[in-house]
């Protein structure tokens, strides 16, 4: 594998523990990463961690999320801070024949890299409606154009990927051969995220369509493959 | 409110932006945290935040997951290391009428504590047996017995929680009242994340049945509200 196709294994990113399901592989990080909307972002201020929810999303081989509360700690880093920005997907749930063997079935990234705030207002007006088309494509053509003071009012965080690993669980039950004979039950239970109908805002007005951009969000997708098509839809096509 | 019932709100806890959202309720904070199977959990080693993806559970005001590869630091410092675990549960996505106005309807928390490694071997015993329990009531006494090597090999990390914050949205469309006329097609999309049927391991011994212990674990329903249903079953009856 060439260095441009795969991330650099430092000993921040080495994946330690179960390291057989680990990858460095950029497009199989890319490919978690789209394929989510949110994610949990680790930063920390005098000392204390901090593990902040967010929407995020990714141009290149840089993550841009909204401004939290760490906003101000990030503005006053001129050099910007250390963040740990991580994406988990649940897919099953494993009920083995002892404790030790259970598990889940996952998918996840763990990327690393410096957070910068995003300050120049152009650059802000076109992330505005990147971060809306990125997840419904053509919408932003479709909007209440932005004020300046909600441009100004919205804070961007950008984060060029350092380095990042991916790790993924994919199996069924997997007992130590000695076990299969012990008479426990034991299963796997499929976990997905879905959407359900759209619930229409009850003063639409009346002649507003449902543009085709929506036509991927169909009752009862996945929302990982609905983020996955949706980005696919915006920046490859 | 009596300090019993509430946490105390610190600088670490406050709730800064959107503070309408937060609460610092104990019953409110638990019910967020005993719906989730999966947190993140960010801490610190040399300055580098990490985020971490793990199961984990609560009694009381503890909170107890899995060892990372963090253990070795939390084991190195003996006063133990600040810790912040977060939960979040993604209900809906909200298409308004401008950029500004899209948000997600969400239920988080984050609580923030001290974490340190469980060394004693009773306690690492009954810890294995509880963990199987919070989430499949009663599934303990019918595993293989964990042996004394995987209960050495399984490390357990407690944390009490010192404070706490609920942060929620569960709102409609929220827009100006300017921009109602404005003839963008807005939505409401639920999202919910559900367990599929059972899929039994193709080893499963022909005389071995689901325990009643199961019976909540039924195709279609969503995970947060079985995961809330078998931590009262196990902890409240």
């Amino acid at each position: 594998m060439s260095e441009a196709e795969s991330y650099p294994v430092t000993n921040r990113n080495k994946v330690k523990r179960k390291p057989q399901r680990g990858s460095y592989d950029k497009q199989a990080v890319y490919d978690i990463l789209d394929s989510a909307m949110i994610c949990h972002i680790a930063y920390v201020i005098d000392g204390q961690p901090y593990c902040t929810p967010t929407s995020f999303w990714r141009e290149g081989d840089d993550l841009i999320w909204h401004g939290s509360s760490a906003s101000r700690m990030v503005r006053a880093q001129s050099g910007g801070v250390p963040v740990c920005l991580t994406v988990t997907h649940l897919d099953a749930v494993i009920l083995a024949r002892c404790g030790f063997n259970h598990s889940v079935n996952y998918r996840s990234v763990m990327a690393y890299g410096t957070a910068h705030i995003v300050d120049d207002l152009d650059e802000k007006h076109k992330l505005i409606d990147a971060f809306l088309d990125r997840f419904f494509p053509g919408r932003a053509a479709t909007m209440r154009p932005a004020t300046v003071q909600e441009v100004k009012a919205t804070t961007f965080i950008r984060m060029k990927i350092d380095d990042a690993s991916a790790k993924v669980r994919d199996l069924h039950i997997a007992d130590d051969e000695e076990d299969y004979a012990w008479p426990a039950w034991t299963a796997l239970y499929p976990v997905k995220q879905v959407i359900g109908p759209a619930e229409e805002c009850p003063r639409q007005l009346p002649d507003v369509k449902m543009p085709e951009g929506m036509a991927g969000w169909t009752p009862g997708r996945k929302l990982d493959e609905v983020m996955l098509e949706m980005y696919r839809e915006h920046y490859e096509k």
